[in-house]
């Protein structure tokens, strides 16, 4: 990873310095270092993606995560074996995408989605400390529903011995946004007789349904507020992410 | 990449091999390696996640895609300049995941999420064929808006240019999927009194937004029959993909 950065000393403390690592190639005005703006795609998902190397070959692997600080975690993978032997963690990228619309143009190079990006990059550990493990497994359950840890049975000694947490500090990130509508070449507007459109796509909640064995006269705990059949998932986990973590 | 397999041979026609790379390790009963499971999950996907590596770090980029076959699409990466200079192709992981629903249960081992993923392993390559190249410029535009490649201006020369084609044969694959309701402890359905519940999640279109320039008397054209406000994008995604190829 080279060390290269175009971010001048006081953007340093609020972005991530820019290299060839994170630096958005493709469309660079959607580019964005800044924490803030990171911070909120990340905070926003239930599931990222995250890319590792075995044996030489890449593997992308779909997982749930939450981020504390400039830190990320989640569940082991597949990986976790091999993790498990390098005490020097071992190279990920971590990416989250919300897929906001559809773009319809008048030419193919035009059509276009609408997103949200973060890809980070970092070194991934397993939390071997059992007293700190046992906090995020905890923080893993109220990250997405808050409270719940407290209301739930604490993990026994095998279901806490078959889960590996992983955790890494986020070495450099870039977000990458389109946010705008359909944008064409000036002269295809009219020379062109292609309907063209913006389609939302948002994905939400709906209307919970109850597990068969609910012990009678239970409802809905405090902290899930937020849980409102209809709401968009990406405002649920922001909002969630906020109750935990303030 | 180790050749090893549990297949027989008759299971071979419509299933990928098992070996080290693609078994499904971490719930093994949730994995699936026929074509038909593979291939629906993801032919009901606007959007993938690809892991390819770069000077020895991995990089995980979302990106539009498409399926022909055994064969994958999708434009140019960041990986592109390095991957031209690798004529036998460049190790890559595309992986495509559904959320179906958040899973609520009485301890945090059993909370889980319903999803259908699908992990797809090859050697990504760059189309050069001029004639191959536009082709697959107008499916991939068709693949999701049914016939549209007809009706929208073609790429001209620094569009056609600047645009980078790549394919890949899935050489081998997994499908992993959960879709069941609450699974918890015998003892702790009656033991632990916390509300347990699944929520769906469904990502779904909305109302389109016309350009406001238009062309006036212009409609939703032929082909986007599919395109109704509210439609699952991934109903929507395996619909126009059926139009389009059948």
């Amino acid at each position: 990873m080279t060390t290269t950065t175009d971010a001048t000393p006081t953007e340093a403390a609020d972005s991530f310095p820019v290299s060839q690592v994170n630096k958005v190639k493709r469309a660079p005005t959607r580019g964005h270092y800044d924490k803030a703006t990171i911070y909120g795609i990340l905070d926003a998902a239930l599931v990222c993606h995250i890319a590792y190397v075995i044996d030489g070959w890449p593997f992308c692997t779909p997982t749930g995560f939450w981020r504390e600080g400039d830190h990320l975690y989640w569940h082991g993978s597949s990986a976790s074996r091999m993790i498990r032997t390098q005490a020097e963690g071992v190279e990920v990228c971590l990416t989250v995408t919300h897929v906001d619309s559809l773009v319809m143009a008048r030419s193919g190079f035009h059509h276009s989605v609408n997103y949200r990006a973060a890809m980070c990059f970092g070194r991934a550990h397993i939390v071997e400390d059992p007293a700190e493990k046992l906090v995020l497994m905890d923080r893993f359950i109220d990250r997405i529903y808050p409270g719940r840890s407290k209301l739930i049975r604490q993990p026994n000694a095998g279901e806490f011995k078959g889960t590996t947490m992983m955790g890494m500090q986020i070495e450099t990130a870039s977000g990458k946004i389109r946010d705008k509508h359909v944008s064409d070449e000036e002269e295809d507007y009219e020379g062109v007789p292609a309907w063209s459109a913006l389609y939302p796509i948002t994905q939400t909640l709906g209307e919970p349904s109850e597990c068969v064995r609910q012990i009678p006269g239970l409802t809905r705990p405090e902290g899930m507020e937020d849980f409102e059949p209809g709401t968009r998932l990406d405002d649920l986990m922001t909002k969630t992410y906020r109750r935990t973590f303030g």
